[in-house]
Order: structure tokens, then C-alpha cells, then sequence
């Protein structure tokens, strides 16, 4: 039998106590994975601003090469915005690098013929949607809906949340004709079961989403050598660059 | 650990001298699975034209509706051409159905920003290229490059067939800006190793990509319960009126 | 005087006791064609599903066949699925072969600058849909808008179904922006008149449009020889691989 | 028997010695339809530039306008820039107005999956682009062919012009895939035949494809009511508001 | 310090008595610019209709040709149809051509991340939609909202005016996910501030940003010599082969 | 007279021997305005990676606030992939915020229906490429052309890059039908004038383009409140959060 494969979720995010929760959490719907479930030191308690995904781009990154450096198979970019998604496919090798909104559309139009998204905030609308249009499924996106919570609502006040996700979600499929539904958000964590037995439709937790492809493609990774292209857009950096401008000394990259 | 996941592969081509041959490749490349290679019996030898996939669709559809019934996993459809992947999906309950073309094109859009695909004739590109849209990747197409060859022609001439692959494939990263290669007919099994050594860039076997799309939604599927929706574009017809109409005894149709 | 141009409408279904009454339905709105309106032995009485509409196939197709090896101008597919029109457009020579959906797109778009289809159930939008984006008339659809009555009711409870329809003509135009209504389901015939009436639009049904349709191609291929492209997409199978394979006996296709 | 159809051909140019010869073209490819072929007194001798289409707009509608009071049935508008052709529709009543380009994309699209247009010179081809993009085809385009001639050359030089249009729809279906050629000028008439013949796929006359489009909408008029919706983009200004402003006196508008 | 810049604006339509009121508004929002305001001596009063705008197409251009003789630096078009935005850019040399629609989109979408159009009437929507289209913004269309309101009664029925615009405006805001507001006819003119300052969310007049994009384009001009290209679809017709054809004499168009 | 505006031009890159110059090739081609040329502390010496430009986020970002705090109109940030352009809108308050790519398109499709984009190596069109979609102008891109040299070779091998860019514009207008050029690159400074001659098309310098849409939108700060939308997608964090996360500490962010 294979070795276990060896997944590093990184919440992009300023707090670690859920660390260990969303390990076990995870750990429940992988097969034959080991789990690290991590957070960052220095960032702000949500990525509600792209402004404050901005800021931990460097800490975020230096995690995932970190990941990379010590032998993890993939790392798992812990928010529905998918930061620096394409960043990570660039700056690493052979890792995998999964993130909650493209690995929950991709799963998503597979389940049904449309979907719906069910976010925290207006505010988070548009971008998602530009990226709904760049990963190429904006013609199968049925609607958005927004509960009206901050992030950290979806952990601090749960009845609250689970309520509102269960009306938006029954909204969305009998008013916006959504056959899956889609939690846009990974602190919406906890949650899908329960809606998907209340609705009775597919219901996408995007944090387990990200994983469970991070497992499928590193199965492909190391049966199929299939990995992150060279070739053009992800082509990675020189180290020696990377040496030569100090950037190593100037943000504490990880270099092997 | 987990049981094995029992996964059908049917070639819908009306000859079985290579399903052994089919059954021990696909093995090679998945994890904790039973492959079953199938054929059918009344077929034409190749589905170049849409209208010899028309005439097999009853045969076709019978085999997927046995294998669930027979307690598979998961249908896999083998012709890049994806035939009746929707009418599948429509008609079967919890069965996972997978096809070369989305399947391939999905996972290549996570490994490069753009990618080719490597047909038999210039009479598939238009078809194929409608499928490109319909799974939402057109804006990732860098091209299609035909081979001009016919889709036994793969086997029967392997040494042409990989020339030629060899050929196109380069052209299609060299000049039309491909960074990752899909092999665009199931028949182009076994050469997508070379080729990917000599390109030095990932080049995607689409029944094989068809067979690990399988196994991670049958993974899905077990551990989340996330499975066709069916409210709305795959709502399943109902037995009483299959029967009703005599559908079963026209078509032959297994009925649970 | 140019010779009646001979149709032959398909319906798709089981049942042949409307046949007749669709004849004499059609006969209204052509000039200078016969018809013949026939329907299948084998095969159910609706295709609300796709199943259903892939169960029909070779049927469908062996009639297409018949009625070019048979001297008409034109077949014309009954359902506004278009199952299998490129199929029937490949396999054909110099017959004319038109369907619904497509046909009745092509006039709306003319009479108006946006159109709303008015359909059975919520379960037929989202292939519909495709096929609207298919054909290229996305940007110009107002809407869908279901009537929520199995295609079998159309004709069986007429009161109910003009009713229905009427409503939500309405609601396409005045709510929603349609200048045109297209009645999507071959199946809505002998309403339009009236919808038209009370409403003040154009208001298209969908069998008849793909009747004149049909009646304007046959005269083109007469007049101008257009006829499908052989080229690419809509090349056709060889007689003697058809036999070679016996697919002939297999499918009891019609051989000329 | 059905009455014949009354259509008027305008070409929007200011010469009038092609006129007859027109006329005799189009009586060859039309069934039951008398020809009126017409030009302008006050106009350039070609519209390459879209200056010169907007300077022929009032006499050209009004040419229009005097057909519907004159009971034509139909307009054809004869440039392939389609010049108008919304407005023409607002601005009459039952009349039915087709331009060229509207009218060959339409059929070309149902002859194959593929078309390229053969125009005159490069400076035509980014508005004629967003035409084909308006009405809904851009995904269907193989490709624009320049011949680099003027459009008085086409029917001035006509064998250097059929050398070239051969040329240049040889090498779209060969190189380009297109699997039908649109002669995109209306100044292109006479060589579809040839062009045809060599080339063996479907050839479309812009020209005859815009009077045989009028003969199937005046058919759909005759016999179905449908006729332009005047619920929305094509409501039709009020004579009395036109009257109000003297627009009739400015403008030498016919007014019934 | 450089020169003021000459900027004229054109009211398309055939009423003078609000051009000084004009000219004092847009002096109030630019710099360094004079404006001349004029309109057109035979002319409906408002272009509602395409047809209207048809019939005005010579005037408008001899207007803005005269406009480059005498000097001006930029014509701007005050239509928010954007009438004969492509031919005037065509048919001028170096002059700057601006107008409404094309200017306001330009901005909005740099102001916020989806917009709403306020327009006049229903009827005015789909040919907007399709230039928004055209100008490549439709995916940051947030809606259409009409206030039911002629063109005319935006001056004439201001307060009437003013709380229609405000209470659709709040809509497209709080119901559509709007972020910046167009309000999509000239005639709209006198209100953005209040609606501005009432929803605290950007308010585009569009009268004044094509005049502020004519400012600009004009700085452009005039320090890089960024000019209309002339290579391809804006190339100029010759004016031997205007005078050739009596063009001038016809239409009375101004020659150098 | 008006004040003169404030631009603040930040170079994303981590040496600061071009700022002078940069400043003083800026203040050619703008009006009354004062520029202020600077570059970063902590940063790498091009952008080619995306990796590379995660990485100078914070400090960017940083300086973006500090130059609003400042009283700067304008800040630049002066790489063709606009990195962080959306991120600075939210961020900041009444800042203008521009980009070179996002600047260099809008003004492009005003003066020519198509555009090419030069850029220093293929790796960068695909990341470009999804942002002219991103912009919403994919269908006027005629082409990228990609002169195969690093970012730096641009002024430190001025004479080999003006052959190249030379050659390739003039390949972009000749064989794809561009009729307006962009150097995709900032530090592609100082040759638009040049190729401009040569060629006889718009040549848009990216950095001057940027600059120029700066100094356009800051006039139409100033004189209509036209700024950034505060109520979606650029809603701004709030400064007591900001401070309660420490992050104001964390990443030395410049705080009011």
C-alpha cells in the first residue's frame, strides 16, 4: 500500500486555536493522509480585505515553500479567495498547492448543471465572481448569496450562522435554480452535512473541497509525474536570484 | 482501510481484444481500485463520427445501469468525445460517471495556464472544441492539433502514431503557447510518458485522467456523500414508467 | 411552379395518434409542401430526460435515413431537445434536417432583440440553456420560464396549459424584457395564436418554426445547392465501414 | 397558389447601371417572388468607409419607408455591413427588413460548424468582426480572408477578383478550417458558383442569402403573424412626432 | 502653461435654447478648457429612436468635421447611444472624439467593481446592453433600471425626474449590487451631485465624462501625439473621392 | 488656476538609480502636474515572477498609504501586471490609484479597434492575458508578441531591445492586424516615440499611460467627487481593526 500522503493546510491567518479542530475535522474525509493544520503568526483574524490578503502574502508563502522543503506532498491555501493560488504553483516544484474556490467549482459542475455561493458579506461578491469567470464556470454560477455575517461569526455564533446558511441555501435552490451548493468560505467549516441532509443537494464544504484535491492530485503526482507545468506561466525563480537580491534575507525565505 | 473502489471501464467500441490490455495499464496508475475493462457487442470500431455514438447509446447506457446495479463504484466512458456522460449521470442514483474530456481538462488547468489537445482528425476539432466551451476552459485552449490519423491507427501504428504525437506536441508548446499536452483520444493510450519526458512538460493520458477523476469522486462520494444532484438537469427518471412504457423490454434496460 | 418540397416531421415518441391532427397542424403554415408526420415504435411517450432522448437514437436516425433514402427534402427532428441534429446532419447526404430549438432561436433573434422560452419543468433549463449558448444566442435570452406541467399535459389538459402559459408569456414580457416568445416544447403547438393575440408580441411555436425552417432550406439547397458541409464536422460514414461492421444488421439501418 | 412575394433590393450606392443585372441574379435563386432592385441618387459608389454609410442612412430609410407604403413585403439592405438594420426594423411597421451579413451567417451556421469571411480589404474587418460577435457567431468563425481589392474591383476586375476569392476561401477551408465560405461584400455576386464547385463546400452569395432570408420572413409574415415585436428596442416612432418636428419635411420622409 | 483646450459639444438633436445652459455646466467641471455647445438646426428633439438618430447622421458629421477645420481639439457627441461614435472617429483627422456611454463605462469601472445604468425607458435597454457589450464591460454590469420617463421630461418635469432617478438608483445600489451609478441619457444632466451625496456612491454624469475624457484624450494629443489610428478600421476616406462622387456638394460637408 | 496635481510613481522593485530619470521623462508628457518617482527598500529587481511581486505587497502597499497620508492626489504603481491595483483602491480613501496595463488598454481602444501587446518573455501573456480579459477588452486583443528579453535587458541593452520591439510592433500591425501598440512592459519606457514614427500607429508607453489616467482621474476627483466606491468590493478595512490585530505593528503600516 501507498505511503500515507503528507497535507499541509495553512489558515492564512493571524490565530492558531482552531489549528488542531480543523486537523481532525479534515483528518474524517481524507483516505491515507497525514494532516498539518497550521495558521501564521503575524496577519489579521480574516482575509475579509484583499488588502489584508496583501500583507500575508509573504508569510503565506514562505509557509508553503516551507511545506515543500520538508518533504509535504501539498499545501492547502486555507481561504475561499484562493490568495496567491497561482504565486505558490510558481514559487514551488514538485508540491501540490490546492485552493478552497477552485477545488469546490471544479467538484461543484461536476454534481450538477449549476451552482450557488453562499459568502459572509456583499462586499466579497465581485472578486469571487472574477474568479468564478477565470476558473471558466461563470456560466453554471446560478447566484451568490450573502448571509450578512463576518467571518468570524461562523465559528463564534454557529446557531446564527447554520441558520442563515440553511435559508440562503434553500433560497438559492428553489428561487436561483442552484443543484449545489457551495459554502464560500472556509470558516464555514462544520456546517455542510447538515444542510446537505436538510436540502437534499450536494452542499460543498470548500476547505474539505481543497483537500480532498490536494489528495487526488498528489495520487497523480506520484503515480503519473503529472505536476505544475515549467514551461510558461509557472515557471519558477532561480534561487540564485532569489540569493543575489537578498530577497531570502529580506523576507526569511525558506531556501534548501 | 478503506475497500477497494470498484471502478468500470467501458470502451464503447464493438471489440474486446483490448480490454485485458486496458484492465493492467489503468492499474499501473490508481490507488486501492478493481479496474473491470469492458466493450460492447454491437458497435461500430472507433467513434469518429457522431452518428456511430448515437447508434451505441442504448448499449452504452445499459452497461453503466448494470454496473450499478452490480454494486461499481464508477462508470468511466472511454471515448474522448465524452458520449452521453449527462444522460449517465441523469439516469443513474449514486453511480460516480466519468469521461476522458472533462476529465482531462479539468486537472490540466490546475497543472498549466494553458493547454492543447492532440487529436486523431480535423473533423473532431469542431465537436471538441464545443466541449472545451461547454466545461467553461475555451479561454485556456491554446490549440488543437491534429495528427491525421484515424483512432485505430494508434494501436495499429504505434510507431507513426508516436511520431506524430511527438511532432504536433511540440508544435503545440513551441509555437501555440501549450504548457500542458492532452492526449485527445482514448486510443492514444501508452505514449503519453515519452512524450511528457521528451517535452519536459505534464501530458495528460485521457482515459487514465478519466480513471483517477473516478477513483477521487468515488472518494467523494464514500467519505462525504457528495453525489449527482438531483434536482434540477439530472433528475432521474422513474422505473414505473420505464416499465410503464416498456422501455426495459425494448431496450433490454436492467432493472434493479 | 417548383415542385411541394416533402417533409417528414419526427416525433421522438412512442405514440402515433397525433400524427395525423400534427400533419394537418403544419400543412396550415407551409406553402407548396407535403408533410409527413410520424413518430416511433419503440420508445417513451415524453423526453423530459435525456436518458430517454439517448434510448431513441438509432431509431430516430434509421428514420432520418429512411425518409433521405425515401426522396423527401427535409426531416425535421420533433422535440426542442434537437436530439441528435448533428448526428442526423453527418450521417445524411443532401437532405435537409432541422430541429426546434434551433430554428425557432434563429427567427426570434430576428423579430425581436431579446426572447424568453417558455418551458415545462425546471428540470429541462439547464440543457436548454447550453444549447442556447451553443447556438449563440446567450446575450439575447431574457429568460426562462416554466410552466411546471410534464410535457404529456400540454395536450391532455389544454385549459390548464394555456392558462399557464399565457401567465407566464406575461410575466417573460413584462417583467423580465422579452420581446419575443418562444414556446419550448414542440409539444406547447396550437397555443401561439393566441398567446400572440393577447399579448402583442411574436409569440413562436416551435414545431412550426422548424417546419418553415426547413421549407426556406430545402429551397436554398434547390436553388443554390447549399447543402451540409462535408468538409469537417459533418463528414460521413462510409457505406461500406457501416457494413463492414455490420452495424447495418445490428441497427437495421436503412442501406440505399 | 400563394401570391408573390414583393421584394425590393437596395443597394446603398449611387449608381444605378447593376440594378437590372441584379434583379436578373436574384429571379434565379427565389421561387414565387417579383424583384425590385434599387439604388440611391445621392450616395457614394461604395461604402468602405462607415462615413459613407452614415451619410446614405436618411435616403436609404427612406427608400425603405416608401417600400412598406408601396406594399412591398420585403427590404433588402445591400451592403454586407449590414447598414441600419435595426433601425429599418423600428421604423416600419409589418414590412420585414434582412441585410447580408445577418442573413449568410445564419444559414452558414446550420451548412457548418465553421465559417470565414472573404472580404475586400483589411479595413473591413474589425467592424464586420463585431457584427458577427453581435449576432452571436464569434465562437463559430474560422477566420477573416482579405483579398486586398476595393469593392468597385469586384465586378470591374472580375478575374483578378475570382483568383483572388478562390485563393483566399482555398486556403480557409484548407488552413483556417472553415468548413463554409461567406462572400462577405454584396459586390461578390456571380462567383459563389464557381468558388462552390472547386471547392466543394458550401459557398454562401451574401446577396442572395438576404433575399432568400426575406422570402422565408415574408412566408412566417403570411402565414404565422410574425413580424417585427414592437413591445421593446423596435417600438416605432409616432408619425405624429415626426410630423411635429417637420422630420417628414426635412428629410423628405414618405409618410402614409 | 499650455493652451485652453477647444472643446465643442453637439446635442444631436433640434433645439438650441439649452446650449448656454450646457456650455456653463461642463465649464464648471473641467479645466482649462473652453466649450462650445451647439445642436442641430433639422433634427427631431430627442433620440429615443434609432431611426431619429439615423436621420441626423449627416448633419452631426458635417458638425463635427466643421469642428476640426475651425480648430477645435475635440467634438464631443451628446448622445448617450453614443450615435456615430466609430464613423466620426473615422471620417476626422486628429481630432479627439468622445461620447457618453463609451466615456462613463471608461470611468465607472475604475471606480468600482460593478455598475447600473439609469436610462430613460424600457425600450432604450437592449441596444445600451449590447454597447456595453461592445466596450467590453458587460461582465460588470450590475442591472438596467428605467424611471419610465421620456427624454424630454428630464428637464421639463425635474423634480419628477430627480426622485425617479433617486429611487431606482437606491435600487440598483441596495437590490442589484451596484457600486457606481450611470445615469445613462445627456439629458440626465443637473442631478449626479444629489444623488451622489443621497447614496454616497460615485454617480456618473454622462454628459460631463465624455468631456472629461475629451479633456484628457486631448492632453494625450497634444504631449504624445496619441492620435486615432488610421491602419485599420478608422481609416479616413480620400477627399478626391468625396469631391469625385459630389459627396460635398449632396450633404454639404465642409472641406478643407 | 488649478492646483498643481500630486502623482506619487512607485517602481515595485528594489533599486533606485531610474527614479530621477523616470521622474523627469514622467513630467514631459503631463500638465501641471508635480511628480514624485520612487521605488522600495526590500524588493527584487524585476516583477517577472508573480512569486516575486507577492513579496513586495506589504512595502507597496505601504507606500500607497503613506503617500494618501501625505497629501498626494495620485499614486502609480508602475508594473505591467498592475500588481495590487485592486487592493490599493480598497485600501486607501480618496487616492487615485493606477496601473500600466489596466491604463495603457483603456486609452488603446479609444484610438484603434485592435491592440497588440509587446511584452520581454512568453511567460508573462498568460498572467496578461486574463487580465485584458480581467478588463474586459479581450475581443479587440489582436495579439501578445513577446521580444524574448528579461525585464532589465529593456534599458540596459537599450539598442538590441528598440530592434526587437521594432521588429515585433511592426509584426504585430503587418501579420495580426493591430492597429494600436502597447509595451506591455514599464521599463519598455522610452521608445514609444520612436516606433510610433516608424510605424504610424499609437504607441502606448505604459508608464506615461498610467500616468496620464492619473492625472485625468484626480481631475475628476477634484472637481466631481468621483472616487473609489466605498459600499462593495472596495469597502476599506477600518484603522481600529487594523491596530486591535497589531498589524499596523506587524508590517510597519503607515497609520493617520
Amino acid at each position: 500500500m501507498a505511503d500515507a500522503k503528507k497535507l499541509m493546510y495553512i489558515s492564512p491567518i493571524g490565530y492558531s486555536f482552531l489549528d488542531d479542530q480543523i486537523k481532525y475535522y479534515i483528518l474524517k474525509y481524507v483516505e491515507n493522509c497525514t494532516i498539518c493544520a497550521t495558521s501564521l503568526t503575524k496577519a489579521p483574524y480574516h482575509l475579509e480585505y484583499l488588502y489584508y490578503s496583501a500583507l500575508i502574502a509573504p508569510e503565506l508563502l514562505n509557509k508553503i515553500r516551507q511545506a515543500e522543503i520538508d518533504g509535504f506532498d501539498a499545501a492547502i491555501i486555507g481561504c475561499f479567495y484562493d490568495p496567491f493560488l497561482y504565486e505558490a504553483r510558481e514559487m514551488s516544484n514538485k508540491l501540490v498547492v490546492t485552493a478552497p474556490c477552485e477545488a469546490s467549482l471544479s467538484i461543484a459542475v461536476k454534481l450538477g448543471a449549476t451552482f450557488s455561493i453562499i459568502v459572509g458579506r456583499r462586499k466579497m461578491i465581485p472578486y469571487m465572481r472574477e474568479n468564478v469567470r477565470k476558473y471558466g464556470f461563470e456560466s453554471k454560477l446560478a447566484s451568490f448569496r450573502s448571509v450578512e455575517l463576518g467571518v468570524l461569526d461562523f465559528q463564534d455564533k454557529k446557531d446564527l450562522a447554520e441558520e442563515r446558511i440553511l435559508r440562503e441555501a434553500e433560497r438559492a435552490v428553489k428561487e436561483d435554480g442552484a443543484e449545489v451548493v457551495v459554502l464560500g468560505c472556509t470558516k464555514e467549516f462544520g456546517f455542510f452535512q447538515k444542510v446537505q441532509d436538510n436540502l437534499g443537494v450536494p452542499v460543498i464544504d470548500s476547505m474539505i473541497a481543497a483537500c480532498k484535491e490536494a489528495e487526488y492530485l498528489v495520487s497523480c503526482k506520484n503515480m503519473l509525474n503529472w505536476t505544475t507545468s515549467k514551461v510558461g506561466a509557472y515557471e519558477t525563480p532561480k534561487d540564485s536570484e532569489i540569493r543575489q537580491w537578498k530577497l531570502d534575507k529580506y523576507f526569511h525565505i525558506p531556501m534548501q
